[in-house]
C-alpha cells in the first residue's frame, strides 16, 4: 500500500468515526432542546448503542496499524499530514489504552454520581455525595496511570482539556493573576459606583429572541450552517457544517440571554471557522477547552462589553425595547452591561470575580489529586478559600462545594480552562488591536468582519496543529501571561468604577 | 443454548437494530424540521453511515441462525414468541435476499430519479422523467424476483406495504368501490349546495397552533412522549416512547392545519399505542401502511368531520377565533369542514373524491408492472382515467402524471394503502359504534377515551400478529369490504348535499 493510499485510508476512518460522533452530538442536542419528558429511556438506549459504535469506529485496530505505518514514513508526509498522524496517535492511544471494563465502570459511576449530586445538593448533604467524589478521584488516578501519568494524575487531567499544559504552569499563572486581581476586585467592590441591573425589567421574550438573532448574525454567526434554540442550560454543539447554540430567556434579565448568546456565538464561530474539508481530522478540530473559551470570552467581554459595540447596538436596542429603556440612561445601561458584584455562585459571576471562582476550584482539585486534601475536608477548605478570595462564606454547601455539576462527572482539570480562556482572550485582544489599527471603529459601524477574519486565520483554521501554549506564543509573540487580562480588567473597570 | 436464551438473544439483536432505526428516524425528522439550509451534505453523510450500520445490525447473520434454531423448536415457544419468529423471518429474508450491489444501485437510482422528477415536474417534461420510471420498474421486478415473486412483481410490492394483500384482491375491492363511488360523487358535485371554505381567512398562526395542540391532546395524543412541529410536508415519525408529528400553517386555511394535525395524530396514536416493552419486535410494530392509514383517517374523518366532534369543539373554536368566525354560521362552518370539490391534485382532494385518485394510480401501476402499459403511454392513460373517474383532464403533466413524488422513489404498491386505509377506517367505525353504544355522545362531551381504548386493544396492541385482511376480519367479524366506506360517505355527505 502506498503512503498516499494509507494516509487516505486513515483519514476516511477518522472521518467515519467523526460522523458517528456528530450523530451522538445531535442526539445530545435534541435531548436538551426537544426531547419529550417521558422519552428519556429511549434516548438513553440510543446514546448507549451509538457510544459503543462510535468507540468501535474510533478505536478501529486498522487506525492503529495505519498510524504505525505512517509514523515509519514520516519523511514522505506533508506538514499537514504529520499533524494528523501525530495528534491522531495521541487520540487513538487515549482510547485504546483504557480497558473496556474501566470505561464501563466509569460510565456507570458517572451516572450514579450525577444522581447522587442532584439528590444531595438541595439538601446541602455533602456527606452523602462525598463517597462518589472519592470514587471519581480513584478512577481519575487509575485513568491517568493507564495513560502513563501515574505519578502526576492532575497533569494528565489538565492536558486532556488543554494540550501541553501542566498543573505547575497553571499554578504559576493563577498565582500571578490572583496577586493582581484580588486587590483590584476589592477596590471595585468598595467603589461608590453601583450598577443597577434591576432597572431592566419586562423585556418580552419574542423581542429578545429577534434582537439576539440580529446581534449574533451581525457578529458573523452563519445561520445557514447553524441555529439557536432554547434549553435549560445554554451550550453550543456541533462543528463545521452544523453548529447549534442554545440560550434561555428571562423577561427581567435581558442582558443574561444576550451575553449568554454572544458567549455561545464565540464558541460557534470557532466551530464554524474550522476547515470544512478537514472535519474529523485534527486539522479541522479546536485546540482545547481553554482556546475555545478564549473565543467565547473575547466576543462576550472584550467585544460586546465595550463602548464601540454599544455605540452601534444601543440605538437598535432602544428601538426594540423603547418602553423598557425609556428611563434608563446610556451610562446606566453601559454600567449594567459591566456590573461587578461578588457572588458565591460561579455561573452568576461577573468577569472580574469569575476568575477567583476558578482559582478556588483549581487549588482544591490540585490538592485532591495530589492526596494532600481529603474529600471529607473539602467543604471546610472550600469555605476558607471563598472567604479569602471572594470575601464571602457560603451559608451552606449548596451555595459552596455542591454548587457545580462537574465533579459528579469526574471532570477534574476542566475548571482551569475557563480562566485560561479569559487570559488567552485578553492576550489575543491586545495582539489584534495592534495588528489591525482602527479595529474598534469597525465595531462602532457594526462591522466585525476584520476581527473574525483575523481569528479565523490565526486560530480557527489552525486546527490542532499546535498546543494551547504554543499557539498563544505563535499568535501573540509572547508566552501566555495573566498580565493582559489584568490590564484589560483595569482599563475596562477602572474608569467605570473610578478606581 | 436453551430455547429461552436463544429467544432472548434474538430479541436483544432485533431491539438493537430497532434502536439504530430510531436514530435514523430522528435524523430524518431533524432534517425536515431543524436542519440549517447549508448543512445537508453532513446530514447525507450521517444518514449514509447510519443506514449502513442499521442494515448490518438488522441483517446480522446471528439473527438468521437464531431464527433457524427457534423455527426448529416451535413447539417450545409461546404464541407471542411464534409471532416474533415468523414475522422476524420474513423481515430478515427480505433484507438478506437482496444483494448489497442491488441495494446500492437502487439507492443511487432513487436519488437520481428524485432530482430528475424535481427538475421535470415544473417543466411538465414527462419525456425527461420517463427513463427513470422505466429503470425503477426494472429494479422493482428484479427486487420481486430476488424475493421469489418473479411471476407477480406487483403482488410483492403490494404485500410489502400491506402484508397478505394481492393485486387481485385490491382490484376486486377497488372495482366494487368505484361502482358505488363514481355516481355518488357525481351527484354530490352536481348538488346546488356548495361549501365556501374561502370565508375562513386570517387565522393567526399562533392561535391555530394553540388550538390544534388542545384538540390533539384531547383526542389522546400523549405530549409527554411526543411533540408536534412545523415542516414543509406533514408527517409522523417514531414509535412507542417518542412520536413526533409535524404540520404546516396557512392563515387562510385553518382547517388544513387542523385536519392535517388530526390525521397525523391518528398515526401518532397508533405508534404510541404499540406495546412499549415490545418495541423493536413484531409485537410492538404496526401491521402495515393500510392499517396505519385507517387510524389516521378514522380520527380525521369519521371522528373529526362529524357533528358530535364539532358539538364539543365549535364553541372553543369560536372562542379562539371570535373575530374570524363572526359572520360564519354553524352550518357554513360544518359544510366547510365537509367540503367536496373534485380537483386534479390528490393531496388537495376531499374524502369523497380522494379514493378515485388512488384507484387511478393503482390501475396504472398494475398495468405498468404487468407490462401491459408502456411508460411512454402513461400520460395518455393517466389523462383518460382522470376524465373517466374525476371528470377532469389535466392541462399538463404537471397537474397529471408528474404530480406525485412516489414513483421517483420507485414506491409502487404504496398508493393502494391510502384507499385501503379509508375502507378499513369505515369498517372499524361501524364495528366500534356497535360495540360501544353511545360512543358519539362521548365525543360531544370531549371524551374520546372509550374509542382510543377500543383501538388500542383491537388494533394498536396487536402488533404484527395478523396480516391486514386477517386483523380486519378478526376485529369486525367481516372480510374487508368497500361497503362500509360507501355507507359512511352516503350517510355523511348525502344529507349535507341533499342527494
Amino acid at each position: 500500500m502506498t503512503t498516499e493510499a494509507s494516509y487516505a485510508d486513515l483519514v476516511s476512518r477518522l472521518k467515519r468515526a467523526h460522523v458517528l460522533g456528530t450523530v451522538n452530538g445531535l442526539l445530545g442536542w435534541d435531548e436538551q432542546v426537544n426531547l419529550p419528558p417521558d422519552s428519556a429511556d429511549l434516548r438513553g438506549e440510543q446514546l448507549a448503542v451509538m457510544a459503543e459504535l462510535h468507540h468501535a469506529a474510533a478505536s478501529d485496530p486498522r487506525i492503529g496499524e495505519l498510524l504505525t505505518l505512517l509514523e515509519g514514513r514520516r519523511e514522505e508526509l506533508t506538514a499537514d499530514q504529520q499533524v494528523v498522524v501525530r495528534v491522531g496517535r495521541r487520540d487513538y492511544d487515549r482510547l485504546v489504552k483504557l480497558p473496556p471494563e474501566f470505561v464501563r465502570e466509569k460510565a456507570r459511576h458517572t451516572s450514579q454520581a450525577f444522581h447522587a449530586w442532584a439528590a444531595c445538593k438541595p439538601k446541602a448533604d455533602f456527606a452523602g455525595f462525598a463517597p462518589f467524589v472519592e470514587k471519581h478521584i480513584e478512577l481519575a488516578k487509575r485513568e491517568a496511570a493507564y495513560l502513563g501519568f501515574a505519578a502526576a494524575p492532575y497533569d494528565y487531567l489538565v492536558d486532556r482539556h488543554d494540550p501541553g499544559l501542566t498543573a505547575a504552569v497553571i499554578a504559576r499563572l493563577f498565582d500571578e493573576l490572583k496577586a493582581g486581581l484580588v486587590p483590584f476586585m476589592r477596590a471595585v467592590v468598595a467603589s461608590p459606583v453601583k450598577a443597577r441591573r434591576e432597572v431592566l425589567r419586562g423585556f418580552p421574550v419574542e423581542k429578545q429572541r429577534a434582537f439576539l438573532r440580529m446581534v449574533t448574525e451581525q457578529l458573523g454567526f452563519n445561520y445557514r450552517r447553524g441555529r439557536i434554540d432554547v434549553s435549560l442550560h445554554p451550550f453550543c454543539e456541533g462543528s463545521g457544517a452544523d453548529v447549534r447554540m442554545t440560550t434561555r430567556f428571562n423577561e427581567d434579565e435581558p442582558l443574561s440571554s444576550l451575553f449568554g448568546s454572544i458567549h455561545e456565538t464565540g464558541h460557534g464561530l470557532y466551530e464554524q471557522g474550522t476547515r470544512l474539508g478537514d472535519q474529523g481530522t485534527p486539522l479541522g478540530q479546536s485546540v482545547g477547552m481553554g482556546m475555545h473559551e478564549s473565543q467565547s470570552r473575547l466576543w462576550e467581554n472584550q467585544v460586546a462589553r465595550g463602548r464601540p459595540f454599544w455605540r452601534f447596538f444601543e440605538r437598535r436596542f432602544r428601538r426594540t425595547f423603547s418602553r423598557q429603556l425609556r428611563d434608563v440612561s446610556s451610562d446606566d445601561l453601559y454600567l449594567a452591561v459591566n456590573a461587578v458584584a461578588p457572588t458565591l455562585i460561579r455561573v452568576e459571576a461577573d468577569e472580574v470575580t469569575y476568575n477567583l471562582h476558578i482559582i478556588l476550584r483549581f487549588e482544591l482539585e490540585k490538592r485532591l489529586l495530589a492526596g494532600t486534601l481529603a474529600v471529607a475536608d473539602l467543604p471546610a477548605a472550600w469555605n476558607a478559600l471563598a472567604q479569602e478570595l471572594l470575601g464571602l462564606t457560603p451559608p451552606s454547601d449548596k451555595e459552596g462545594v455542591l454548587q457545580d455539576v462537574h465533579w459528579s462527572g469526574g471532570m477534574f482539570g476542566y475548571f482551569p480552562s475557563y480562566c485560561l480562556g479569559n487570559m488567552i482572550a485578553a492576550q489575543l485582544w491586545y495582539r489584534v488591536l495592534a495588528d489591525l489599527p482602527g479595529l474598534e471603529e469597525d465595531f462602532a459601524r457594526g462591522d466585525f468582519s476584520r476581527l473574525l477574519g483575523w481569528l479565523r486565520n490565526q486560530v480557527h483554521e489552525q486546527g490542532r496543529r499546535y498546543g494551547t501554549l504554543e499557539l498563544v506564543q505563535r499568535v501573540t509573540g509572547e508566552p501566555l501571561s495573566p498580565q493582559p487580562l489584568l490590564r484589560y480588567l483595569r482599563e475596562r473597570y477602572g474608569p467605570l468604577y473610578q478606581v
